[in-house]
């Protein structure tokens, strides 16, 4: 496994400009050793990394070959995701923060060239950020097609109207379900088959809000507009419908306190209980 | 958001003849309002809507954009799903009555052409409708092979000698999992990840009932040859392996009554556990 | 159903040579019978089985097929299937043994023909075959392609470094999650949904053991390295955070001893608690 | 060969009202025994013909499968060319003259079928009418682009503001060439590789009018506003700059007069220089 | 261009049993040198050369890929041309034989691998020896569909009722035209733009015989039943009405005799008039 | 027609720098106008032209469209044609140059988007040019593959080796076919069914050279190391095998001199033996 050590995480300056080129910069390095070592991969470096001057421009090649399908084809998507990007700086950054975030915090992780080119919780956390700019332009249908073709390709289903902060780990991510008045602050953590869910058939404010810090463990469901205290840690197949105080951990069904949380929950990973 | 404010939902006469009619002007009409606000979604709402003459011939063109795969192309798909449509009538009413479920029950949805083009929870039950049409015809390994590409494209694995009735809402829909001998009754409301699932070796009847107006939550799991009574409510990751009687709510791993359930569960939505 | 009746299951006699050519047999056999019965079929079985000379052919063409996107084509993906199966014949034995669990333990199976045409539970674990074979082999890029397509195309994401034996049922899939450390023995059979998960952020071993004979419910989470001993059975949507003693049936968030369990659970698919 | 004869070919009635409808019974009875024949066939067989109304319905799906491209597929292809036929009903009674032109003069042609299938002669014909109509319509661009795809497909670049009648031979096709202001009348046969062309550089009516009844032979040059009289015969290979009387032979590089020509050489299909 | 230059030649031993054995360790050989030259060619290499075990199998691969359209995929096409080649093994032999003519005639070739992979004539003639196994077969409508395919991929259009034999060189190919009663010997060579057809609207023997040696220019046409003696020369766009005795040169419009022949004009490829 | 008028040509300063940014500004500013004017042809426009920075972009996108096929991909093909862009500034300023050509002699062409978008004869032409220099950089197999590609999509076959300068009008294109030694000086306009060809079998200088001014008609055959004098004209299917002096007009097969050429043919167009 010593091969596939991992290099020395780059010091993200948060007082300094673009997270994105320091994230370019590592993409192209390692695309140049993986070249090296597997030619067989050499036609999707080439087309999403070595081919191209910068994350932007990757991004829009990888999440149009993703999304390709009958209904959108690569030639459909590639003009409205470098619509979206070019609009609004922040989603390239937001992309590149979730980058940093899970080769940080991912231990099968060695480069964010992984996630960039095969993780699909991020490739659904970025088609996501297009829809939801989409929904901002007032665009709806076309918004509500990226989040039907994500949940096909992905199995991840995040209403567009939904707000999701930046350096988010969405880990394995089949059957993530994110409701549309949903908030998800930065630094969160969240494994698969997790659902953000409302209850009831009013429309207004009607899912949970997650607060900066919490880990959400595998399965859990968490229902109606609670509030997911800072660094808290919901363990897995958890059914929340209370908030849940920050620094807490909550289990069970339906959920009680089980213990407190470790300083940042999202950042440690930690699955148990006991923390 | 007014924008997106729901029309008057129509109101069904049940004496009346053809709801599939009904639906198809409302579909059209949003079709040709959606035209003008997206362009880019032309292409999209022309092969589907508006280049059609009725809701079964835009149902085939839908579900066979959906499902066209390596292993079944667009071309292989229209003949088979023409040919169901048109030998048993029932089919499209059953799915233009799922449609107008969705748009009643989901706040979320404003039009039966939304859930027409993008909600896979409809395109995998009417994938299902079609699979057991030609289950009925005895050509098995043509409905395996359906089921088989709905699991693929949505997630969902519904067996197609399940029964199924209609006005059926299954909200998000990836991971739902049916088996052969399993009954679902009118009017039933279902989140993704639910089970219908049967146990032991033998071929019998070893799947659930589900009783007409039930609400199922997320992630619950029924095993085994029980019935769900009318009107009855599962909550979120349920473990349900016995009989629930009509009316009453039920929670937990395995599942015990927690309270009694609203006049129609699958209606309101109400996921709490004291409704 | 007679007419679906289940044929004698052909008695693999453990100390005979090859089960492939004996499952290949059964598999050209049930093909002549679905062609003359379904011909829509045709194009399927014959380029899959029919125009094929052994079961490890047909396998390079069933995954090529369902396998390609637009990120590997199906001219990409055949060279390295067939590889892997020319380097390592012990794979096409263990693809082998799985059809025949299959057609055994799934009382709605009565052929290996339908897992190999159908089945994405068999698809994926055949996926995962290949990957792991590509990462003993230090290609560790491609190994990762592979498994970034499975979790795209059958919602099943298993690290091509974990370790699975043969003769495992992986019953509907959808939605199943496998670390990187992870073992699972022979005659395993699996729901979907379940998760053998990892706690925490170092690399060592941090996933759990399975041993033979284990039943593992739909929607279970088995986190950090802990053992489930040969035999047991972990009831559905069960939280597993400790080991679980061979032969012990285990239930509930988190998981307690719940009773003893049937003398192999993983060929009797009883999902009750008390066996 | 006997197996392949001709049955009798149907009378067409000129007072009668639809050829369409006669031609469709008839391809519609050689589709059901085509199919008996080579079950092969059958994805073809049943797309274009058996699941279909109607020889409009034919068209679009034949016109569509043969010209889906990437830079328009058969979903954004069948709408336009549906509008077209059902604007104009004489478009699709002149491609039915069409068909029972081919099956009257192609001795290797035997039904109706044959060319509706796969004689792309009749299919770069059929998609000039979809593009002059769009062009009549002063959808300048979307002519050109079926004008395109045509040449890309066929090897067959006809301008769409041309004008051509009915009863039209084209056989082989391969490298026909109609400029903007061509005329070609009704009942004419054309072989291979045959340029109506224009000369200079001035955009007023600058290529050939070709009276009813001609027979142009393979790799014929037709260049200027000369006019081909009525049943006139153009050898191959010929290099016509000048008008051409009726019922007279031309032959050479510059083109003279070698003889008369036969009552009717489209119909007769004779290619010697002495009929 | 010394890099290109060409290799000795394989002595070709008349006597000895397979030239398509011999073929291809030819084909593997220079396989092989050009991956390490062009590592972005290892696609296509791996898929139709470098991971095949004969001939025959690279031929499947290779036009499989070239012919896949809508109307026919790679899928439904592998089937059908493995079966031909294993019904009769003279095909396979005579494709080898054609490579070898081509690597011998055309000093724009240096390897047998360069039209295996790129040259449509070789694909065009190959794809033309399926089709004639299936007319002989009474597979006619398949048969059809072969040639209908070909003109549209290659602008090639043979007729698979009519007899070619083996050592052909169909050089740059476009436009060539070959009716059903047509007959083409052993070791002809063919410029493009060339048509064997027929006159008039009997269908009994109506096209010409080509005997062996011959050498046809670009653009000629030859046209009825008549018979171009063994080793005569038709030079470029000539219109050959009537028999041309061996060892002859015809030229002109309509072509008369200009001089007598080389040895062997189709090895010679010399365009000249006078010899 | 008058909406289809022509707009005054650009005045091209040859002092000035580029012409490919003049180019540009025509080709967005058109593509504007057709967006208004034809919203069903967005799909085109905003991939190739609208999203798009400059022409070489667009180049990129309209040739990895028109040549994407099963042997490569879009995604294979983006990536040598940018970096053959990238390395030699010269190749797209040529391109830019035929653009400007074909719109000021094709009188049925209004703006340099007609070509970029529809004209395959433009289409092959930079096909050739990308192919050229892979060849210069002694990448034969991948020259080859482009070569081959070409002779498939647009029926044009151009050795990667021929030398071709700019300003090239290649009107209609089917069937254009230059050899390996062939040179084409600048602002020649050709038409369809070409060849300049070889003869014999010595790999030395074997095809023609044709001078700056030439036009040559649509099926002429020019054959062997002979040299077209500067603003020659050669007549619809002539068979040259001599060298013409500049400034006359040769016809006939072969082709003898039947007058004297206008001062530029190329320019002009006109097809007459006597200018």
């Amino acid at each position: 496994m010593s091969t596939r050590g991992k290099r020395n995480k780059i010091q993200i300056c948060e007082c300094g400009e673009s997270i994105s080129e320091e994230v370019w910069k590592w993409v192209i390095d390692d695309s140049q050793k993986a070249l090296e070592k597997e030619p067989a991969m050499q036609g999707l470096l080439r087309d999403v990394c070595l081919s191209r001057s910068c994350l932007a421009e990757a991004i829009v090649a990888r999440l149009a070959r993703k999304l390709s399908r009958r209904d959108m084809s690569r030639e459909d998507l590639e003009p409205v995701i470098r619509e979206a990007l070019n609009a609004n700086p922040c989603i390239i950054e937001c992309m590149a923060r979730d980058l940093v975030a899970i080769a940080d915090r991912d231990p099968a992780c060695h480069s964010p060239l992984e996630p960039l080119l095969f993780f699909k919780g991020f490739h659904a956390i970025s088609t996501y950020r297009i829809a939801h700019w989409l929904w901002q332009q007032k665009r709806y249908m076309l918004a509500l097609q990226f989040q039907s073709v994500s949940s096909e390709v992905f199995g991840v289903d995040i209403h567009p109207a939904a707000q999701i902060g930046s350096g988010i780990l969405l880990d394995h991510a089949t059957g993530f379900v994110v409701g549309e008045t949903a908030i998800i602050r930065n630094n969160v953590s969240i494994l698969h088959e997790v659902t953000l869910g409302g209850t009831g058939k009013e429309d207004g404010a009607r899912h949970p809000i997650v607060e900066s810090g919490v880990l959400i463990g595998a399965g859990a469901k968490i229902l109606g507009r609670v509030t997911i205290g800072e660094c808290a840690k919901i363990a897995a197949c958890s059914v929340v419908l209370n908030d849940v105080a920050p620094h807490t951990t909550v289990a069970g069904v339906p959920a009680t306190v089980v213990g407190s949380a470790a300083f940042t929950p999202a950042l440690d990973m930690n699955q148990e209980l006991c923390p």
